[in-house]
């Protein structure tokens, strides 16, 4: 009788170590049959569209993509010439994980500091840096602002906030860009429509994610003006995005949105992390960082809790944001018994 | 009682209408347990590298994308300087069907045209084209010389031929990229080894495409000199080319070369080309251009038989190559009843 | 008593061998008093802008640069996007001379050859350019057409001749850029009105050229549309081209204007040419080619003339237009003396 | 008997509103003698070249442009890739003032901010900076440091200063580049060799400032490691900035360099700074922020006198530093009179 290896550790590094939602890998197996056209022109394409104009109560474009940084980088190409300034915040994933993704799509534009709080576009600031050296042909020109929602420090910018964004940028002729990698994390919060949350507040074009909640690969560049699509589909196809198999892109996105699974995904993800939150905020020495709005937390752990849960296989970063500070995210596929495992062990070791 | 219904007339436009072949499907199955690293840090990444460094009996380096263009274009990228040239066929891919992706990834290159029959360069014009404006401050550099395997007329260049060009770019100091697209329907025919097709020809980066031949969407960028690899993962992410899940696209090319799929679904294809080719050539009227040497072949078809089968719904392209002559592209996916049946509709019509 | 050294023989290489004309000289030091502001602020600038718009008939909007390639390069960057096709003859300067400055401003654009005798494009070979691919995501887009007057041959587009592609270019909905170096050169071999030699006839913008006819380094880029002068302000800065002292610019581009010294030098330059070609007609085994109509001409010489004269130290280019085939290029400096001297040569080695 | 005008108000805003130094002017008319090879093939170019190793105590390639913006940002693309992060000062012209230049002419880089006292970068922020996320395919990657010299608040880096930076540099595997609009002023007011304030202190490429200093319109950027010409050459035509008539921007460089006009020019400037310093100093109200190093002072002026000066026409830019701070900048062109004029007004307005 052989014994059964124990499970690995669950990974909290990232929800992109997840694998794929069993509905979305059906839903692969199910557009595979017969010949399609390639490109987008399949009929699994065009009612991706239409679901997506259903669900943001608008008639809007959609480009699919594979990557969270391809969707943010064309997206801004056409918010953004080439001597314009993207306004961000400095924590954004444009800003520090995209390798300069922006700034080569663009032609070379530059991102510009917004500061804020809990990794959020300060009102006030952006007023300022909206209107700083308008017409002096010696700077680069403002000319879209992008946030994200939910934000890299797991906050969200509430509808009033991100509105209150939007007629910043609306006054200052402004383009608003909304990179929503974790886009059903925030709408799973926050309970507002995504209509409130995206074009009714000012925002021009959102970066609808759903690898990180669930894909293969996929994510919906949504144009509220569908103007832009035709200069947005040269650059998509420009950039290497234009996926001749666009029907297996596409699949992903319609089992996404089928029977709200992309809304049921995020909350689970969500529940998930507020579960470690109370979980581990019993410990002591244990800090929890801010308040737990989305799927992720950022939590002060002792030195030897910290080691401790990484010398048993826990995975998760502790690098950039201070001493201490171990970032935690859950996804889809983490399970109850994920996280009640590793608020044991961190209690074990406190 | 009902009639099933007709199945649709097969599609010859392009092998991009095909879907996934099974095994490829099933290994996305397979891959789909538990977290697993993000970014290619995962075992069946690193599988994939040792695989491919076995094919071609060579240490290789290996960066999987999604599309043809972005790898095509990302090896372009590391092979020429923005002031330089790319030496290519007036019918290739890169010139004529990627929308400027080349340009865009290299900073603004040229390309540079080098005719030749069968749209395969023709070595006596390349050494002049290699030779044009060398150090002239005015000109653009030749910088290297990209060449399709199989060609965009489904011709091939023989393992002499190819070692010819490399002959050639070595002694004028370019680089030598292989536009693999349809790499394994050229193995397939040849019978040569890969080695002896590519890095003992003189190819320094290969795009080994596996999306045209049964995969949902993955290209091998093969790097003979590993040393480049570094470079070419910081291009790669700001392309929006690092997939988070990058699992599943290694999955989709370890299953391509796990038992020789690759070269099976090639042969199939190039196979059901043949027998398209004989079943068409006994046609009254019907020219069947060249020779057909892997799994795509022009015809000349008077005017009723190329009407009378768009109508009745085969798909096919004839714009692009004089009047009259249409493009035939058959895949692992076309079955030989695809094929008769078209011969059989094209007799009638004849 | 020591001999007089024998000057230098002229040189034919090209136009820009050529010094400043003096008045322009003059002009240099007579705005070289007291302070002004700088960046083209100064009333100098404004003095130019005023007297391009009187003398194109209509109000322009006029941006200097120091040089040709800049001035084609910014042109063509505000009338193609990145995924756009330059259409233009394979003879011309942007094509050949600028080293893909053309790429390089527009964000690698294409550019894509329109054939046609005696380096003018031919307005079949246009339509049908102008046509390509329209629509298609996989294809650069036609977007603009740039011709050069007088060409890189010599030759000149007549006035119906440039209105006959202006009108292509509106039916096709493509901006029309001149590329005018040798515009006064143009103008004052045809005889037409510089107003209708460019925006009568379709014209979008125009590199207005002063450098090789007597300045020491000034272009202008004039708009017909002004409003296109906005963006290309920053893509100038941006560039490295808006001149801090910019009334030095200025100052040579309105002595240039001033008393139509721009029209004397040019037909002085063609004059001179013509003489050349008249004196070497005569000789044995000597054959113009073609019709010499502006400041250029292109002559198979027999090889022991052609090897005497450079020997005996004149200049002049031979590699670029068949065997034998030179290209003597004459200026507002060749004096008369200048070119019999160099037909006497060539006489005496015929 | 009519009057004489008072003069105009003298300008203190720039130290680009002067005009050209006469020996400069001279040199342009001594160079304009007859024809001349163009592109740099001419003698002038050939003696600058020489004159420039010889001024650095070390062989030297230098290239010449007409614009301090081009030289930056042509000498930052050839340390940095498109990947790749230029680490400068928040207040650096290459920032704030070129509208992307070094983002355009890199290929999209991103500058990176290192922050520190009196404009300049300070080594413990510039260690951290260096080491941030290195090899990490998310991030761009530290490539080189480009510091100015004298910054763009009058303040110098001491030679210990800069080779320190120098140290941090190779150690740290970056490039060192050193914006030198001004580096005249610099080495006049330290009166440290120019070889030890550079490539003694590890500075790569110097762009080596004449336009603000009495010339025309030349800058050089003087390349210590001569490899990189070449690559360079090709940059710089491909902007544009290869000018034809190139032995006018190098006769400009020569009068420049000769007898130490460079120097002389320079040491003018910074006196006059000083003596303005030493003028306003005593007025009531007036405060001089930090030491006056070379040919620009900051000073908080009371708003009487500040408002008082623009209305008598007295120039000089105050939006950019804080309430109630002008910047003043004096040149080679300002006289003792123009400065005494100001300090007059000044106290009369105090």
């Amino acid at each position: 009788m052989t014994d059964t290896p124990a499970p690995r550790p669950p990974g909290f590094g990232s929800d992109n170590v997840a694998g794929i939602s069993p509905a979305i890998l059906e839903a692969l197996a199910a557009a595979n049959e017969g010949p399609m056209p390639s490109y987008g022109a399949d009929e699994i394409s065009a009612r991706v569209e239409a679901r997506l104009s259903a669900l943001f109560e608008r008639e809007v474009s959609v480009l699919l993509v594979s990557t969270g940084t391809a969707a943010n980088a064309l997206a801004l190409s056409v918010l953004t010439p080439p001597w314009g300034a993207v306004l961000c915040h400095p924590d954004s994933h444009i800003e520090n994980d995209e390798c300069g993704a922006p700034e080569f799509f663009t032609g070379g534009a530059k991102l510009v500091h917004v500061h804020g709080a809990n990794a959020k576009i300060d009102p006030q600031a952006l007023t300022q840096a909206a209107h700083r050296d308008r017409g002096d042909v010696h700077c680069v020109q403002p000319a879209c602002v992008s946030i994200t929602q939910a934000t890299e420090r797991g906050t969200l910018y509430s509808v009033d906030e991100t509105a209150a964004i939007g007629a910043l940028c609306r006054e200052a002729g402004l383009g608003l860009h909304m990179d929503g990698a974790r886009f059903a994390n925030a709408v799973a919060a926050l309970g507002a429509s995504p209509a409130e949350m995206t074009w009714k507040a000012g925002v021009d074009i959102l970066s609808f994610g759903a690898t990180k909640n669930g894909a293969l690969g996929v994510e919906a560049i949504v144009l509220f003006d569908p103007a832009r699509a035709g200069e947005l589909a040269f650059r998509r196809k420009r950039a290497g995005h234009l996926s001749s198999k666009m029907r297996f892109l596409a699949a992903q996105m319609d089992a996404y949105l089928d029977g709200d699974l992309w809304l049921a995904n995020a909350r689970h993800a969500n529940a998930m992390a507020a579960r470690l939150a109370a979980g581990l905020a019993g410990i002591a020495g244990v800090e929890i960082q801010g308040v737990v709005e989305a799927n992720m937390l950022f939590v002060r752990l002792p030195a030897p809790i910290c080691e401790g849960l990484l010398a048993q296989g826990f995975r998760f970063y502790t690098a950039r944001w201070g001493a201490g500070v171990a970032r935690l995210v859950t996804s889809f596929a983490t399970s109850e018994s994920d996280v009640d495992r590793l608020v044991a062990a961190a209690r074990a070791l406190g």
